[in-house]
């Protein structure tokens, strides 16, 4: 599958660029299934990260944020099964012995390891299970271990989630592959989920910081799956070198083809994550346009990405603009209900705050489709903003009650 | 069923105050049931409102706001069924009729008729249906007419709600009477919700309006089922004199006895929305104290009130207080992950941002009680709030998709 951003390429390869291995395993932090992965880089690489904005974070959280601070990492060291949150001082021990096995295990220094876990929070890492993985992880480590470790970081994902692209970058042709997690508690500002960036470019340190964040915001940032946001959520871009150009900045020439890139990279990610979302069935883009501002836009949009009942009319087909029309009255954005108008894909539903008459049939047809675009125009200002957003199905409550 | 304020017994009566009349009907806007509703008042009565802060609003509302200027009311109709909004000019004009219809039936002016819709929205109202129904529920007016005007309000309430209080005021004894639907879109800032309290007592206009407002700030707005707010809110208060006692200002000796008895009343017409909100199970009270500021107690308590992934724990039963830490997390109120201190009724489930030790039988037998409290510390001040919330099924994601 290809994403449409022009000219960039996105595949849903998980082929790693030169000097990156990676492995998945499975030690019985879960039931059942591969529940640690890792992934390496040979030579130091240039590391970047953005976090929850969650007032309560995860040890490992805290412990990544410090880390950048060195700016090299070697390798990123997660489990599944448990989000080791809510664990005190203990979960900051344990937290920290993940990462220092890891880098003991591959001959690095601990603060060059980075770590993330994912799962239930509040009980403590069963730490026996955890040294055992991180020794097998590390013998299973390869160049083709890419979607291995993307399956042991699932959690209720139903498939693993993987993306590469490549260009030319100062006469080198670069690889960036990206991999990620969801699939509940995904909220703008930033999801419940884990994401990692690979490449072979060499890229400044404080310029790769600036890129993710660039990335993150019109990416992840822009997704919605219940509203919830996590405790554990982190996004880390590693960059070794290998390819051999010379350093990217802002100021190169091929900086704006490779941000392109990274950004193609993350919003494939964030919409795999939408489309895999707990008991989800449909991705709905809801396009604001015409808002008096872009926050007035971003909060229209998020009012109905967030709607229990927008999205509970998404999972019936149900192509109720009424509800949309009712989430974007409460959303605080500046409207006039006779000058709101809003579309299904091409079909105009709503004209003036009222029905467009456009036959329900039609209307039906579109809201029957795995993925379409709910566009409103508010005819306030020239404010707008894009939320990628999935319905709310009794599967989704099924796996949250039964959790 | 007695509502716990101390000194003033609520009952489940619907028994009318001197003075009023009520009815419901079937006239065909649901494929079946009552879903025309008609409340009189012999006398001429002080109105006081409280509507939707929705922007989107529906017709009805509008005109209820603009005939509490003439300070008197004699009629409400109401049909379930259809919540003519988002209906255009054709609307507004379906709601004056509906009014204009009752009016001239009961011989009183049309402004002092009050109008409210409640249902799926975006339908035009079935007038002739409307008109029929008003001829038979003026035909079956009747003091007794409480529980089935109650349950003509009714969409997709399982049951009427009704409560009756009675106190002395300036030597009378008087009665307060209140009915309600809910039960879903509730959220706080006024729930999908329309109630209409009675009173034969003589109550100053504004003081009546003065005395609803408070009433609505500790009741209706506290309650949540699904983070909606809907088009068509609506509280109405009349008061109709006929008890004879000296109209009552916030001076008069009896004011705060009555006031506390409106309170208790609201409240108990509140906690039986969230208790019969769709699909719901369980009232579950998010109590925060220590808050920073009652504004941040809350941001914290709605916080946790309306997240699915909490409210999906609570449906099973599950006593699962991480995901009420991530919530108060993410609230945007201040805390510190290690100061937070959370119980389950009586029983501590997390002590400074950690497990209590609470055996978890403990915490599990609470979680499956039908009505229970959620008590949060923040530790940060004396701010305090209280939302009172409902879990999130199956069901209530069934309801919504088919609605």
């Amino acid at each position: 599958m290809t994403h449409s951003q022009v000219g960039i390429a996105i595949t849903d390869s998980a082929e790693l660029p030169q000097g990156y291995l990676a492995a998945g395993v499975a030690c019985g932090i879960k039931p059942e299934g591969p529940d640690l992965a890792l992934f390496t880089s040979d030579a130091p690489a240039a590391v970047a990260g953005v976090f929850t904005t969650n007032q309560v974070q995860a040890p490992c959280v805290r412990l990544c944020r410090e880390r950048l601070a060195g700016g090299v990492g070697r390798a990123i060291v997660v489990n599944s099964g448990n989000a080791n949150a809510c664990t005190g001082e203990a979960g900051t021990r344990d937290a920290e012995t993940m990462a220092a096995l890891t880098a003991a295990q591959i001959g690095v220094p601990p603060e060059q390891v980075f770590m993330s876990s994912t799962g239930p929070i509040g009980i403590p890492l069963p730490m026996d299970r955890v040294e055992n993985g991180i020794r097998e992880a590390v013998t299973a480590l390869g160049p083709q271990g890419g979607v291995a470790a993307a399956t042991a970081m699932k959690t209720t994902d139903t498939r693993p989630k993987h993306v590469t692209t490549e260009l030319g970058v100062g006469g080198q042709r670069i690889r960036l592959t990206g991999v990620a997690k969801g699939s509940g508690m995904i909220h703008p500002g930033m999801a419940t989920m884990l994401a990692y960036l690979m490449t072979d470019a060499a890229v400044d340190a404080g310029s790769l910081q600036l890129c993710l964040t660039h990335a993150v915001d019109r990416s992840f940032n822009r997704i919605t799956v219940d509203g919830d946001r996590s405790t554990n959520d982190t996004v880390l871009f590693l960059a070794n070198g290998l390819a051999g150009n010379e350093p990217l900045t802002p100021d190169h020439p091929d900086w704006e083809p490779f941000e392109a890139a990274v950004q193609a990279v993350t919003l494939a990610l964030a919409r795999r994550i939408v489309q895999d979302g707990e008991g989800a069935t449909r991705l709905v883009t809801v396009r604001v346009e015409g808002a008096a501002s872009d926050p007035d836009a971003d909060r229209a949009a998020r009012a109905v990405g967030n709607s229990l009942l927008v999205k509970t009319s998404w999972a019936g087909g149900d192509p109720n603009w009424s509800r949309v029309l009712c989430a974007l009255g409460y959303s605080g954005a500046a409207l006039e209900e006779s000058g709101v108008d809003i579309d299904f894909d091409d079909e105009p539903a709503v004209r003036g705050g009222v029905s467009a008459g456009t036959p329900d049939a039609r209307l039906r047809a579109i809201a029957a489709l795995d993925t379409y675009t709910i566009r409103v125009d508010l005819h306030q200002g020239s404010g707008q903003a894009t939320l990628y957003a999935c319905d709310t199905t009794e599967a989704y409550v099924r796996i949250n009650v039964e959790e």
